[in-house]
């Protein structure tokens, strides 16, 4: 049985290419497992029935045979799982990976969402400048540890894997900031992940779904 | 070999009993599996030493012979995996208690976080009330979200397992505020979480860690 991929139908131009379904495209097409879609429109985030996939509304979700599951880093730990291509298969090797996956998500991405919203979600009012050195603080101090680990090493753990999908999509909504350009090791680490072949797949894919789907006019 | 718990040797009152080692002592303690701590002070929170174990110079870390991990959720992940106290042993179960893991430190936390720390690191300053509306909305949208999940379930997925151990300890930082009178079944949730014998076991042996280690005076 073929995987299906719950995502968003279309989204607005600002937020194309930036939906986090692309994660769990590409930890597909690094693995080499196909998927099919599942289309849903922002009206379905509400429903009973899809917040029985996908408690929170969002997407991507997935499912496989009787397995539903959701959170983009969940459903790339369980592709990780079973794709050497991903990860290293040993319990040692897995569990490393793991860690950077838990980091990403949980000590990245938090700070990147605080300080990108400023000049996006939130940008003109009134709190943000006041608020925005203490996002802005936050944030350097974990880019400055990632610069510090990243030194010489052209993926997190030496080779290619999950936590790497899960890290350099974090990072990437840094980039209208230009603040990576202070922190040389991790710009080049995410240049680096987006110049896979793989990831050139995902968002294209993720691109030509909201093109087929576009409303008329 | 006995695996190791790095945390704190010491931490001022406000954090007493809140440091995130409670996650991976509760979870040892749930599992039946002993650990020895390893006690760092603040000052080694920036030790490259240090940070080759943990990158980001946070607690809890934790080894076991040569595998060494970071991240709380990780670490409780990784046990999991070894015991069926914390998830249930097939792939398709521990799947959604991993997916929930990462909803909790992903979907949750960031809003917990960032509500609680109005009213604690930012109280008083310029920019909080402006900021209040949007992250308190942002948060009860979550908490609806659990509420709606966690109405007619004792924990997350039906039996207790590790995902309920994260997403509890993320709960326990709203308890100063209140808010969570407004959501009873989640309030209940995480009510029946710290009536767990092995939740007060890992409580206790943080502050007594602490009372041992306090400064002289």
């Amino acid at each position: 049985m073929t995987a299906r991929l719950a995502t968003f139908r279309w989204v607005p131009p600002f937020a194309e290419g930036f939906v986090r379904d692309h994660r769990v495209r590409w930890a597909h097409e690094e693995a080499g497992v196909p998927y099919e879609l599942e289309l849903i429109g922002m009206e379905d985030r509400q429903s009973a029935d899809y917040r029985t996939w996908q408690p929170f509304g969002q997407v991507p979700a997935w499912r496989d045979g009787e397995l539903s599951l959701f959170e983009s880093g969940a459903i790339v730990l369980h592709l990780a799982r079973k794709s050497e291509a991903l990860a290293p298969p040993d319990e040692a090797g897995f569990a490393r990976v793991q860690a950077w996956v838990v980091a990403a998500l949980n000590s990245v991405e938090p700070h990147v969402q605080n300080f990108a919203a400023l000049d996006s979600f939130h940008a003109g009012t009134s709190w943000v400048e006041g608020y925005r050195p203490v996002a802005e603080g936050l944030l350097r101090g974990r880019l400055a540890a990632l610069e510090a680990w990243l030194a010489g090493r052209d993926y997190l753990e030496g080779r290619f894997t999950a936590a790497d999908i899960v890290l350099s999509t974090v990072l990437r909504d840094l980039e209208a900031s230009g603040i990576l350009s202070d922190f040389p090791a991790v710009e080049a680490y995410w240049r680096r992940c987006e110049t896979r072949p793989a990831w050139k797949r995902a968002l294209a894919a993720q691109l030509q779904t909201f093109r087929d789907n576009a409303p008329a006019g």
